[in-house]
Parts: structure tokens; sequence; C-alpha cells
């Protein structure tokens, strides 16, 4: 196994539902097909933007089947798998690499705060049962539980555990995480707004959902950091910065499927409590798009 | 309906597990009964103490009607049926209903953060297929949203949504419920470590774990209050200060779960991720216990 | 010396200013005598609502002379000595005994965040020079050093430093006071909008700018405390909540000035940075006083 | 006057104090000196690092004019004239200007926290009074005041404030700087752990005390990114990082005289309330200082 598997711009689709909140798998498999063709390097199904927690269990099965189908191996794939309890995530773990992922990402959940252990546990419980890497995932935001650099190195200590996902937001976290744990840690961003400062600090990768919409803009980032070309970074990054903090601001989901709607594309429905983008929100995100001259 | 059935103290239940980590019916009903005959006056199972989220459709299902069968009536139970999806949130709750539950709490559970209006239809579609009592339970911490008193006013006009649970641990948010609600709005505190300051505002009960282990102290603050006597009150909370912080710093399952051990009583199995306390920490729970002269 | 010689309401004067924006000592003077006959049970100039770090060296001692002899030993005064250095605060303390102070208040201003032993040191230094007592002031938003009780403790063992006031704005550290300290331990609240959450926790005394406008709300609030009458003490605690917020929320100095001239009184100037209230918020705190029925 | 006259690497040397606590000014230009000769970019005097609020209106006349003798022209200097009162930051500018000053910086420093009109009185009373251009300096943490980047907008109309320090510790902050200010607004990273992220945003120069300690490195990061290399400006970075992270840890005035105590460098004393930093404190500085081979 390649331990490492992943770089540069992980694209998260969103799953989409029909008008009765049923998921919907032909859309789902049409917006990933996007994803592969926009240049992706790779494709997270079944992360936050994929709403992950709003699915039951046959719905996860299906969404990641129908994922790695489609990709047929033209680039990698990193499953969500998250869950509350150990059991189900060790369930969910084995259903992917089964179905052919090329690896799985795990953020601690938790209702209850977990403890340095609990989680150490979990994550172990969890690699022992399978054979494809780990993408560890820390976003205190969405997760309840911030993992510290230290907790991160007990992590990596578990041999398919490979990769660090880090949504702090704060950039700080990123320059401890080569101190901490050796200049070759592999870690990803997966906070939009943080980007640039993230390449900077040395990220082998950009997680997000942003390639939905601007894949241009996102790749070139990219490969202007790659060039090393501080420059062009900079006026790459402030060109798409609206649009990266409407997205985050107004929930991915709800962002991304309203984005689509705007560029001629099928968005599909939500899924309830979620609501689409109010008709205020929806002018906002058009004028954004509109300066990238991506809608006339 | 009773619009506002409950008052006192509502006393949570852990759900306790086997050692396969299988929901312990037989466990459950016996711990139910101690909360019943120990003078509490509510039982609200499927809460965080009894980690609602840890668990299946049917485990859910079965621990409410072995609550309310337990209960048989002799006080009001509160089932909770919370879930991040509002067409799961209605199916528990009209299970409940169909099971007897005098009240259903609900938690506008948000993986991605829900906007005002969200939660106004999430809570209005659920009310709209039940007829007893719904308490909105407030909790930033663990629901990921903090409904502002203008939010839960308009909650309020959903005629079933009767009762509010307020856990943002700020006492200050109880004082201007009444100033926005209105004097007579009926609402519960749902953080241990501001039961005096909680009720001193005017609270008409606590929704506490801390009957699993220190009822006694527990009714009595109840009662000084009642009897309009701030000096007692003061006292009564002091002595019981230091329980409430542990359980509430080290996690109400795990907290409740070691100190029915400690007290001789079982105390189940806890469902992985989530771990026992450490030695340490059952020692400082054992000190805290007999320093109430509970323990020898 | 009497150890702890203040308790119940203990009101803070503006200082006020003309409109060169020099000290007003002849206005600050009248307004110590409304306090005073209002039935405050002490005075404290110099404080946050005094402005004390905007005036020079000479200003204070005007000020610290002008409230001790309109006072005139009818009721304790305490006057703020606070400064960022230890030499200029031990030299306002000296001053502050002399002309006849019945205590001092001292708050670790910090402009580098201090360490405990900084702040001990600091403390030692200044309670050394003189033989009032000290009351030890923790406001982690004005002063940046958040005092914990485990540090307070240390303060206490300073023979003259016998009195706390605690601002951080939670109930639960009011308890913590009791619990770390011994529960003869004299503290005084200085956070208005938890003026009755901290009388239920046992405050010696409220620490407060409002009877600058309200006197009578204030006092009959602590009598129904001692009346150990919790539904009074609540309602009387409602009816200035409103105005308690706003006088925060505005800034005391702006708000109380604000307020004095919509009763009829003199308010005098404030100097700059500081401007006065907008005419929007010089409305709202007239709709709210004229609720009291203050104006007509 | 040149309206943007600062760049790169702008050294903030401390006030060293005598063992009596006094301004030791020998000792001060000295320091100064040093800096110049390291090939700092510009010097700041009276900044945090400088202990500008622990020094009265002689002391701080003092070292404006022996900062400004000493460098001599040779590189810009950039004063500190922030004060509580509008009167006497006025005061202080005008003295700055006269002495001969490049520029200066003012934090709008607040007590009370100021509203967005009175900040803007504030810096325009000032302006009117000096023709050097002003640094207007954000730092919420230590001076109170959060100053959006709407609010830096109308400060930037004023004809000579042409120059924005920014220490919130959010590199989005500076990518929004841009976004609303226009690419070519002139700012400035007063946040030492973001250095490379704050470069990577685009700012102009970098406000740090770390070339009292460190200047090649700091040197050197600024050439890199000059050079538009990504790699090399990430491994000085990351080279660097543990000694900013600690002197910002352990507070600049405290860790800059340990630092130069440890080079060899007298460092002169604090004055009270500061004390030296605790002696396992200096062995780590002394690791670190090691590790990039300053000591031996």
């Amino acid at each position: 196994m390649n331990h490492v598997p992943l770089k540069g711009i992980i694209a998260y689709p969103i799953t989409p539902f029909d008008q009765n909140e049923q998921v919907d798998l032909v859309l789902f498999k049409k917006l990933t097909e996007r994803l592969v063709l926009s240049g992706s390097h790779a494709i997270a199904p079944l992360g936050s933007t994929g709403v992950l927690p709003y699915l039951n269990d046959a719905e996860k099965q299906a969404i990641t089947e129908a994922c790695i189908q489609q990709v047929a191996d033209r680039i990698p794939t990193l499953v969500g798998v998250s869950n509350l309890t150990t059991e189900r995530t060790i369930y969910h773990a084995k259903f992917a690499e089964k179905a052919g992922a090329t690896a799985v990402m795990i953020i601690p959940m938790s209702y209850w705060k977990l403890t340095d252990n609990e989680i150490v546990r979990h994550y172990d419980a969890v690699a022992s049962k399978i054979s494809i890497p780990i993408m560890a995932y820390n976003n205190p935001a969405t997760g309840g539980v911030d993992m510290s650099p230290t907790l991160l190195k007990r992590l990596l200590e578990i041999p398919n555990v490979t990769m660090i996902k880090e949504s702090t937001g704060d950039v700080q976290r990123m320059h401890l995480l080569k101190r901490e744990l050796g200049e070759d840690v592999a870690f990803y961003n997966g906070s939009n707004p943080l980007a640039l400062a993230a390449f900077a600090a040395g990220a082998n990768g950009w997680c997000t959902a942003a390639p939905n919409l601007i894949p241009e803009l996102n790749l070139s980032l990219y490969e202007a950091v790659q060039n090393n070309d501080f420059g062009s970074a900079q006026n790459l990054f402030l060109q798409q910065l609206d649009l990266l903090r409407f997205i985050v601001n107004k929930g991915l989901p709800r962002a991304i499927q309203a984005g689509l709607n705007i560029l001629g594309e099928e968005g599909g429905h939500l899924r309830a409590p979620l609501q689409p983008l109010a008709n205020q929100e929806i002018s906002e995100l058009n004028r954004i798009l509109r300066e990238q001259e991506l809608v006339s």
C-alpha cells in the first residue's frame, strides 16, 4: 500500500437528494464525474459537505459504492467513515475498503468529549480491522474535540494512520505539526480561508468543496505553490477568497447546491432540517461567481 | 393535556450496557426504579446522560418503552427524541407519544449550524405530528446552536412547545428569558453548577443526572427554594457543588456509572469509544461521596 | 482596624469633567453627596466608573481628598489606587490612607500579562506600606489577568488583603471562592447583571454605579436578600435588569452621565476619547428610566 | 513626506532599567545601536516591547530623543505615542515629530471599549496636529478593541494615517484587509508566530522584537520572501518558530532581557511588577538559542 496516496486538490462532492429527500445516486455520480473531469487530484465522498451524519447506514454504503464505481481508479478516493460509536466506524471502514476506497477519513465525532486515551483506542480499534491508510481529521468545530499535536503524534504511531487533516482554522497549528511531528509529516488543510497560509506552511493538499464551483482557481493556486511563485499564489488566492468565505459561512451543502444551480448545473435538494439559501444569499453568490466570469 | 407537566427535580437515568456493549434493559429498569423511589419529580430517559446519539433506532425505542412501563404513571416522563434529521425526529416523537410519554425533549442537533428559520421549521414539523408537550432544549455545547431568547419566543408560539431547557451555563440568559418571554415562561435549568443561581432566577425545575447519586441533596435544595430560604439553599448547594462539578467535568455517563459502583450499585458498562474513568478519577469521586457520608 | 469594613451597596461615582475636559471637583462632590443621601452603604471613587486610568496623579489625589471630605465619615470609603507599576500603586495607596480612606481597591492592571508570582509580589509590596484593608479586584476584561481562586487564596494570606471583588461574570466562580477560601470569605460582586445570583451565592456586597440612577431598587434588592425573600429579590432584580444591562453595555461613565442628565441632574462632560452616548442610545435609556417611573 | 516610509524588518528595542528601576538611557542606546548594525530596516521604540505604558511622560520623551539621536537617520524610526487620553496622545505625537521621528505608531488603548466613532475622532484629532505618517495598530489583546477592516478603511481616509499594523493573530484578517482596503494597502504584521503566513498574505513588513536575539534569521526570512522562494521561507521560518513562540508566550520584555543575557549582552533590569524569567524558563531559552548555534 502507498502510505500517503493523496496530494493536491482533494474535492468533496455533495450528497444530493431528490424532492422526497431520498439520496439521488444518479445525480451524485454526475457531480462526481464533473469533479474528476475538472482535474481534481482526489475525490472525498461522505465528508461534511456530503452530509455524512444525516445519512443512514444503507445510504452511506450506496454513496461509497457509487463514488468508487464512477471514479474507476482514475484518481484516488478518500471515503468518510466517521461515526459516534467505534463499532459503526469499524463497520463502515471495512465496507469502504472492500468497496475499493484508496483511503478513509475519520474524525473522532464526539457527543461526550473524548479523552486522549479514548481517541487513541478508537483509531486503534478501527485501524486494526483494515489495511488501507487512514486520514485522522481534526476539526474541533464539528467534531467537538481538539486533537493536540501531541495526540496526533500518538495516532501516527498506529501503522496505517498516515495522514492528518487539520481544520482548526489556526495556521500556527500547522507550523506546530511540522515542529512536533517532523518535517515529513503528511498534513492536509481543511480550512478553505486558510488555503494560501496552509500551503505556505507546507500542506500536502487542500481538502475542499470549492472545486464543485471554481476548480480552475483551486488548481491554479496549487500549481503556483508548486512553482514556488509567492506573487501568483497571492493573487490567485485573493481572487477566490470571497467565494471560499461565502461557502464556509453559509454551510457547504447549502452553498454548493445553490452555486451549482447558478452555474446551470443540477444541484438536487437538501434533506431537512437543512433548507436552501435565501434569495438574498443566492444573489450574493451570483455576484461573487459573476466576478469570476463564471456566470454572465 | 397539561401544558407544563414538569417541575422540580427531573432525573436523568444512564443507559447501561452489558459487557458486549449491548443495551441492558433489565439494569436500566432497575436504575429507573431507584430514581422513582428516591423521590425525583420526573424521569427523563434518552438525554445526554442516556447517550441518546450512540443508540440505534431499535435501542431508542426499547429504552422508551422500558422507562414508561417501569415508571407506570407514578411520575411524569420526558423522553429525548432529538435527531439530526427532521424525519427521524418525527419518527421517534410519534413513537414516544404512542408509548405513553408525558412530554418529549428536543434539541436542534446540528452538524451544519442551522439558521433560525430551519430550527423553527424543524420544531414545527415535529409538533404538528404529536399532541404531547415539547420541551425545547438549548445547549450550544452539545447541540452546536445557541438559540437566542428571540428564537425561543418564536418556538413558544408553536402550540405544544411549552417548556424551555436552558443549558448555556450563563445565568444572565435565564434572566433574559423572563424579560423576553414573560415572567410566566416555564424554563428548566440543565447546567448542574448553576442549580442555585437558576432557582434564584425562577427556574421551574432542574434537569439533572445527580439524583442517580445524591437524590436527597438535590431534593432538599429544591425544597429550600420552595420554602423561600436563601441561607439553607446556599448551604445545601455548596454541599453538593463538588459532586456536580465532578460529574459535569468527567462526562455524565462515565461519572454516574463510576458513582453507582462506588455506592454499591450496579452501573453496567459503557459503549466505546466511551471508557470508564481512570482509577485516580474514581478515587476522587470516592472522596467526594465520602464527604457526603454516602460511603464509608 | 476593621478587617472587613464594607457590605451592602457600594456606590461608584463618576469623575465629571468641565467643558475643557478638566476634572470638575465641585460637581464631583455634589454627585458624591447624592450617593450618600440615597442610602448607599459605601462610596468607591476612582473605579472604572470614575475613569481612574484616564487621570493624572494630581487629579487622582484631588478626587481622593474631595471624596473623603464630602463623605465625612458618614459611611466608609473605598478608594481605587490601581496602577500599572508597583511604585505608583504604593504611592497612591499611601496617599489614600493618609487622606483618611477606609480601604483601598487594587486590580493588578497589566499590559503584559502578569504571572501569579508577580501579582503576589505586587500586592505584598503595596500591603507592606499601608495599614488599611485592601480589596483585591479580579476583572479579566479590564485588568487583563484572571486571578484564580488559588491565587486569591495566596493574596488573602497577606494580612491586610481581606476582601475580594469578583467580576468575571461567572457565578460559578463565586461558588468556588467559598469552596476554596472558606465560607467566611468576604467577597463582593462587581458584575451588575449577576447581582441576584451573586447574593444567592453569598456575596457580602455589590460594587455598582447603578445607585447614581436607581438607588432605591439597588437597596431594596439587598434588603430582600437580607430578609431571606427569594420571591421579592427575583421581582426587584428583574425590574432593574434592563437598566443594569444598559449601563454595562454602553460603558458606565457614558451611561451614568447620560442618565443623570435624563433625571435632571448635572452629569458634566467626558474626557476624550470618550464621547457622549448617541441620541438613539439616550432615547433608549430614557425609555428604561421611564418604565421605572423615574422620569415622566 | 514619504507616505509609507517603512518595510521589511522593523525592530523593537526593549526599554532597560537600572537596578533602581530607573530608565537606563546609556544601555538603551547601546541596544538600539546593535539593532541598527544587525541590518534591521527600521527601529520602533516605545512599543509593547519597550513597556510604553509603564513609563511616565518624561521617560517617554527621553527614550524618544535617545533613539532618534542614536539611529541618526541611518534607517527610519517609528515611535510609539499611544495613550489612553486623546490629549496625551497628541502631546507625545507632537514631541516625536519635533524630535525627528519618521513616523508614529498609535494603538487606540482603551480601558472603556471605544466606539468606532470615538476611535476615528481620536486618530483624527492626533493626525491634524502632526505632519508625519501614522501607523494605526490593531491589537485586541493589548488594546482591548478590535478594529474591523471597515473601521480601518475609515482611518485610512485621514490623510496621514497611511499604514496598518495588524496583530489579531488571525491570518484571514490580513487577507480581508487586502480585499476591503485594496491590494496596495500598506500593512505590517505584528504577530510573530504568523510571520510566514503574513508575508504570504502580502505584508509590507514585520514588526518584531526578535532581532534583539536572532536578526539574521529574521532578515533571511524576509529576503526569501522577496526572492519569491516558498521553500526557503518555510525552512527559515520553522527554524525560528520556537524562539518566536517563546518570546511571545513569556512576554517580550522579560524574554528579550533574558535572551540578551544568555547571548552575553547586557539586558538591564525590569520595572516591577514585571520580574525576570524563572531559572527553568531561562534554561529553555538557552536550549532554543543553542539550537540556533547562537550560544555554545
